[in-house]
């Protein structure tokens, strides 16, 4: 319900009033749940997304990362993740606090399940013993993000397949 | 001037009537130049920044990358630039228009630079031949910047060093 209004009014005109309007409860019983709009709005996020991000485990790291980035991007381009996403990450930019607890929720729970599937790779013998995973994960989400918020290009399958080109260039045992 | 000012009533704080008076003009003297806070701040951004970003060519691409990666580092995130460019970059967030304007003036600036660099390394034999140099180029500075952006970590230099270990494992000729 609060990402359906901020899908009509935006993440600016959005207000804890008119949730409450549209719930149709006093503001402050919202209020007493969610002391903000961002608390407000990383809640109704974190239903609709956190459960849509696993990886698949068919045993082909390459393939199942590539399904899983191709699958997320638009999601995180669209209504109703779409824009309310980046608004938050917006705020977050003047809002130090904002920013660590959507690192810690959000972010950080991607590149967690995304360490672990490549984890279980190196594991399998797919990608190279001893080398630092967790930073991979890291770039792997991060070249991701980056391509979402700072520039005009879309994440494609040109740019997923050139993203695994060089992890696998980096990491993999075939390379 | 303008980033002094910035600098002193933050991003949000900031409007042209306030630049206006610090310079001691009419706001329409700045109005005649720069259509909006975002020109202004654009402007005010590319006269202190771009000069400074150019790489080293030591003949070690790996050394000349991180340097140049632990030298901007922390101008990007301290006065004068640091707090202007993240509210631009917020900005730009619901703002189509300027994260295209940013993207090209700055973010595609960067990325062009890290490509020449790279391909000299390319060309003087340190990198394997017949790799995505651009979408490299993209990646080293995509992980960066979401480090910067979205993470509550620094880019320190084990940071750079994982990105750069990451880098030469797959384009490096010696790997």
């Amino acid at each position: 319900m609060t990402l359906e209004l901020a899908a009509e009014v935006g993440y600016a005109g959005l207000n804890i009033e008119a949730v409450a309007r549209r719930a149709g409860v006093g503001k402050h019983t919202i209020y007493r749940r969610w002391p903000s709009k961002p608390a407000l709005l990383l809640d109704a996020l974190s239903r609709v997304w956190i459960t849509d991000l696993d990886y698949d485990d068919t045993g082909d790291v390459r393939a199942d990362l590539r399904e899983q980035f191709l699958r997320s991007a638009p999601a995180l381009a669209n209504p109703p993740i779409g824009p309310v996403y980046r608004g938050l990450i917006a705020e977050a930019q003047t809002d130090p606090a904002l920013r660590a607890t959507l690192h810690e929720r959000f972010l950080l729970t991607v590149e967690r399940r995304t360490l672990d599937r490549i984890t279980r790779a190196q594991h399998a013998g797919e990608l190279v013993a001893g080398v630092d995973l967790e930073f991979a994960a890291e770039v792997l989400c991060g070249t991701l993000y980056y391509r979402h918020l700072l520039s005009t290009r879309p994440i494609d399958e040109g740019t997923v397949d050139a993203l695994l080109d060089m992890f696998m260039a980096a990491y993999g045992t075939t390379r």
